[in-house]
């Protein structure tokens, strides 16, 4: 029984919502807000964690471990922070039930009230400034480059699975560092980092830029982000990077002493990418058959499917089909062999195109006499047969042109869907259609407060690589240098 | 300046801290109850993750999260559970904050109090199972086998670093299966992965055993148990594997239909290890000078030291050092050096020792003209000096000697510790020194409590390897059939 996707032309946000479902990705739970990240979605984010971890490491970061849960007076410590973040959060008030006097259930203890109340943490500045305090004492213990995997909580009202849920999982980097410029250059950096993996592994190209001051995040002076073209035309910010300056080093306290004996606040940074990149995966490449996913990242490159009538010919092909895995695994390609007797072929073809397996193998018994063996893409729907002999080269080629392939046609989509415009009309019209649209801006948050309440837009990002261009702000008139980039976002 | 280690000898608890403290593990937070876990220390963490989770892959399990908060009516579906866990624990009560209106601070906001108060997880079964009942309806979805890396709170009201917090790291195992024998399989083949885990990578010999009932995990039928010996005779419980028959299919109703078409309920098993291990580690190898790490969980196995005047004779090590570090990556040993001007050899000496890294290798100018290096072992404190030509195959047969020698040195620890006692007098004066106690018990909860009270000893274990034996209980007098576990624990 196949599982049906809503075409993306009927609906799109249905279209999403079945492929998160049908492709076992995940679901929501019975906690408001709460995904269950089911075990092929959990494989993705693993992937992702296992070589987003990697360029950490690179780059010279190791990883530690911060307190879930911070006292409620930590967030009034840095002004802008506290407004941004403490403000829909999970408290926690009691730590203790007990058994109701009244009849069968379980209820508070008030007897466990907490003097000062806990939040969960939604991001960790505040905790970790507080620990990077005894850390931090002389110009050597800097820089300190940590970096954190965990979860988080945001009490969301809208959510959706993987693009906004209340708890979800992320890595947030926070560094510390003697001087404002270094400071700003590991702000790049990571920005970098996520770009190159966002292009590399993800397959999704991604234009890299600043935020305006009412995008940035709370307590930073700066926000790099990477941002990201959906199929609907809508922008995804797919991760940051803060350049958080002194704030809260001043807000914690957090002072060492320079090579020359002075005492100074620390500089600092932070930046995270989160399980929304999941999110961002789906809505890059997948189509209306079901979730496509990037050779890179996919749980299993190759499904081998089999096809027989009797035991005696599924014996013959199990042996032929085992000796191709094993190949295609000596060359680091991850390959599942399904002969499960409880499923027919036709079932299994569906199943593992919905859920974007890269390449299929069928093997037949005439595929057995001729040593031959098909071999269908699941980018662009290909079928070809093969000899048998060269298939680990073969199957090796085409994932990597596969990985280029839905590159340069998100790549490809996202020109399509660039857009200048110079007057206001033009600009409006655009917005509605979709896409990002590079326009003139004065540089003031009230216009852009104005375009987002007339337009839903929002400036996505200055771009780092956009050229100086004289130009007028559309909607004030005011004389502007560069084009920056309005989309409708998630 | 060298940290100070209290030894062990004048106040084990005190010598605990200080090694924890000392090389950089954890440390506690301003959260009660909540540690922070450091770089070094989450390096440990990280390799046992690494280690476990591609035991688990083998044995066939996946990877999956389910959602930290649990509704409290959740936890009074199952009776023994309730008991057990939902007690003392973080209560969310509301979900937003809000700016007092009599002061700068910021309050909870009374309007935002939830209908239904949500749990931090202190162990997922209910949550698990509430969501199995959507993935279980045939006997083709079973097996399902399901691991989680994940944050747990209990609110422990004593907290020692690593080994009880409030917060801490773990992966706990959830798994259903269509029959009780196969449900019993799995149970028992888990606890066999802890114990391999504990011996072929922590060095840590365990006895492997059941649980009795009044020792057993809420919710269970049967609790295996890996226990093993610490330096101070007290016994640590290093991780369960608890066999929960058709208890929270019932509590959560999840049945299947069999392959006869017949409706039955769900068998399960849960099963895990925190980062209670890593107490476990430092206990069982440390000594007065600090932390002895087994290599196969060394965040790096050798560290490579530069004795030198002038910068012209550091130029020449670091050629030697770099050359000699490649070489021994290149077989696979990690590899730490450590050329550091702001820091003297002597306190570099100190500093890996404390850390427990397996092997220090150190150059000095005499080493480069003569061709030699000088290999000082963590565990037994020998120095030798080597050719420098072999170093790679010399350094990779002491790592394996190492991990033997620690492994040895615990078991005839253990061994040395063991005691077959049969009188009450005995018994009393044994526990009171320490040890594994090997005694005759006749099966009752009742004797179990009284020896608890009179002594502070439980029973660790029924081992499972125990021979039977006719004998009497030293407290009642009862029969015996075998001779169980006794001892003080963490």
């Amino acid at each position: 029984m196949a599982k049906k996707i809503t075409p993306r032309n009927k609906d799109y946000s249905q279209w999403y919502n079945d492929i998160v479902q049908g492709a076992d990705l995940a679901e929501s739970s019975g906690v408001r807000g709460c995904m269950v990240i089911k075990p092929y979605g959990y494989a993705i984010w693993e992937k992702m964690q296992s070589e987003l971890d990697k360029m950490f490491k690179q780059t010279g970061h190791v990883n530690a471990y911060f307190p879930l849960f911070i006292p409620k007076s930590y967030f009034s410590k840095e002004a802008a922070h506290v407004d941004g973040f403490a403000k829909e959060c999970a408290v926690i008030t009691h730590y203790r039930l007990k058994n109701s006097e009244k009849d069968n259930s379980i209820v508070v203890d008030e007897n466990a009230k907490l003097e000062e109340e806990l939040i969960v943490r939604p991001t960790s500045e505040t905790i970790i400034w507080d620990t990077y305090r005894k850390w931090i004492q002389s110009y050597r213990d800097l820089p300190l480059l940590i970096n954190q995997w965990a979860n988080v909580v945001r009490w969301e009202m809208r959510t959706r699975l993987f693009l906004r849920t209340a708890e979800f999982l992320w890595q947030e980097g926070h560094t510390a560092h003697a001087t404002k410029s270094e400071a700003i250059e590991e702000t790049e950096k990571m920005i970098k980092v996520y770009s190159k993996f966002a292009q590399d592994f993800m397959a999704m190209p991604v234009v890299m830029g600043i935020k305006t001051a009412s995008e940035r995040f709370a307590g930073a002076d700066q926000t790099y982000t990477i941002e990201a073209l959906m199929q609907d035309g809508k922008s995804l910010q797919a991760g940051t990077s803060h350049f958080l300056a002194q704030n809260f080093a001043k807000a914690f306290d957090v002072k060492f002493t320079t090579k020359e004996g002075k005492q100074e606040y620390v500089w600092s940074t932070s930046w995270g990418v989160s399980t929304r990149l999941i999110g961002a995966l789906i809505m890059t490449h997948s189509d209306d058959r079901g979730l496509v996913l990037p050779p890179n990242l996919a749980p299993f490159q190759v499904v081998i499917v089999p096809i027989y009538k009797t035991d005696k010919e599924l014996n013959k092909i199990n042996k032929v089909a085992n000796d191709v895995k094993l190949r295609l695994e000596k060359i680091g390609i991850s390959v599942k062999y399904d002969n499960r007797d409880t499923h027919k072929p036709g079932w299994k073809f569906a199943e593992y195109e919905l859920k974007g397996v890269p390449i299929r193998l069928v093997l037949g018994s005439r595929d057995i006499e001729n040593s031959t063996i098909e071999l269908a893409r699941r980018d662009n729907l290909e079928k070809i047969t093969y000899n048998i002999s060269n298939i680990d080269n073969k199957v090796n080629e085409i994932l990597e042109d596969i990985q280029k392939n839905l590159f340069n046609k998100a790549l490809s989509f996202r020109e399509k869907n660039s857009f200048y415009v110079d007057t206001k009309e033009d600009f409006i019209d655009q917005i509605e259609k979709g896409g990002f649209v590079y326009a003139h801006w004065d540089g003031t948050s009230e216009t852009e407060n104005l375009i987002k309440q007339k337009t839903k837009a929002t400036i996505r990002c200055i771009p780092l690589d956009s050229a100086d261009e004289q130009g007028y702000c559309l909607f004030s008139g005011k004389k502007s240098e560069r084009r920056v980039i309005f989309a409708k976002s998630y």
